[in-house]
């Protein structure tokens, strides 16, 4: 179909509101971990890559690389990551996620998980069915542009 | 229903890969305009409540509270936000968005419209329609709980 602008921006605006509340469902354990958003958003990115260099944290996080070295410095003692020489150029160090910082991000998606599981509790059969199709189509289409 | 843990974990990872994209591709603009997440995330907060003391940016952002003076001198200095003193309490400042602070959300906004758009171009009406139905009534029901 050739959508109007009306359609378009109506779900550019119903995504954002349900991803709103499910984000900042899934955020409110943070607060007693005491870990803040920037540390979080830190862990994602490596796990999303792997490793990454203090290079990729200043250019991923768009922060200033003093930041990025106060922002290692108190994730790895509060021991999220840890510092790691790179295997090709022993002059590079790379940051890798330790077990709490997998734990951490895995906490945040079994709130989100747990939250889900209870809006569910309002959903016939039918409704879901509908809704996961049409969010999986959604999902697949946009990785596809 | 009573949702199993697979049919939940599964809407949550749906989810969460739409809205990747979707976050990406809308913040994608901000490294032409020199914005960093945490400045982008700063404009989101205040705008959502209006305005924000120092020591709500603070909490609301996660960041010490001598990262959020630097913080606010950059934004203000590049015209995204203005401090102003409290109506009520002329000791408090609070930090509101200025005009530019707006149009920075704005242009994010709109690129995720536009991207909506194209992938919408791979719809059916029928499609759409069961789109929208399934995510308004998620939207509408997270709200509630």
């Amino acid at each position: 179909m050739a959508p109007s602008k009306e359609l378009t921006n109506r779900l550019e605006d119903t995504l954002r509101r349900a991803n709103n509340v499910l984000l900042k469902q899934g955020r409110s354990i943070l607060v007693n971990l005491e870990i803040s958003a920037l540390q979080f958003n830190t862990l994602l990115s490596i796990r999303e890559v792997g490793s990454m260099t203090m290079g990729d944290v200043c250019k991923n996080l768009f922060v200033a690389c003093s930041t990025a070295t106060d922002l290692a410095d108190r994730m790895e003692r509060i021991e999220l990551v840890e510092r790691v020489r790179d295997d090709k150029d022993r002059r590079v160090i790379r940051l890798r996620l330790l077990p709490r910082g997998n734990e951490v991000i895995d906490a945040v998606i079994a709130e989100r998980q747990r939250f889900i599981g209870e809006v569910l509790k309002e959903y016939t059969e039918q409704e879901y069915l509908e809704l996961s199709r049409g969010l999986e189509l959604l999902a697949e289409r946009m990785e596809l542009i």
